[in-house]
């Protein structure tokens, strides 16, 4: 197969769409649409990566309170994720604007999105510069499933999520289980 | 809609699959599969992030030759994918007993696979120790395409890749876009 030489740009995907939640100090919660989550300490202890470009207002808001919650949408709500991802929480109040629904969270003061039916509070254990992004690592504290998403069994049944990817800047549903 | 609370396990998805190459100092290649690949920095530079175990072969080749090829695979390859991921280049040929087929790269010493549509070339900027797993961070140089994965006006036909992604320990394909 002939190949063609191209730059790269943002070059691998599917990646998990996933809305990010925080406050400021005074406990305003905000929303921070992202394209993709990172798995990248599995289990002792889990680690997440989020990277956000340092113009949003979210880097300040995770860089002051060094907590967030990562929040996994459903295909349902692929319209209020591109929404969050369209404005700026420093002009707009994301909650109120989208009619998502806040939870309280229980070892972070930002808050779950009741929408969603996987949210992983994380701490924030580093913060650094990695090119155009920073690139936060937050340790996994707990994490909330809806129970009607759980399997016979106890483990969380795929096709009940109704999440969706990040492929080449659209939202892409998942496909069947090879 | 209750929630309950579990302790979160590679909590997001779905992730990219991939297949990493890498050579040893003599220039003898492996193959690792991953779960996952980080877009981090997006455009200047473009920075790649992959998690790999100490433990790993390709852990020590790639922390010697600093560089690595990020290859992703066709749902035709799948099996070879999981064959990839379930025996050690410390005891096998992967190339060999896999029958992927190792291409030169332009600018590092690891091979693209052909058989994968999408191959990016990255040199090790960055390794650090998260949790239970080393992240590398690797600047991407040129990215090799397929030319008959692009749509017409130049850009990769999504469909065309018939590609997959991890999802809870399974492997899922691409659905349909949003």
């Amino acid at each position: 197969m002939p190949k063609k030489q191209i730059p790269p740009n943002r070059p691998v995907y599917p990646t998990p769409a996933a809305l990010i939640t925080s406050v400021d100090e005074d406990g305003t919660p905000n929303i921070l649409t992202l394209g993709e989550v990172f798995n990248i300490s599995i289990a002792e202890p889990v680690i997440l990566g989020i990277a956000i470009r340092q113009s949003r207002h979210s880097h300040t808001l995770i860089s002051q309170t060094r907590e967030f919650v990562v929040n996994l949408p459903t295909a349902a709500i692929a319209d209020k994720v591109w929404y969050c991802g369209s404005v700026s929480g420093r002009d707009v109040d994301k909650f109120a604007e989208s009619g998502l629904t806040p939870l309280p969270a229980s070892e972070v003061k930002a808050p779950l999105i009741a929408e969603c039916p996987v949210n992983i509070e994380c701490k924030v254990t580093g913060i650094q510069v990695v090119g155009d992004h920073d690139l936060f690592l937050g340790e996994g504290m707990v994490q909330h499933v809806d129970e009607e998403v759980f399997a016979t069994g106890g483990r969380i049944d795929v096709e009940k999520l109704d999440g969706f990817a990040f492929v080449g800047g659209e939202f892409w549903t998942f496909g069947r289980r090879i």
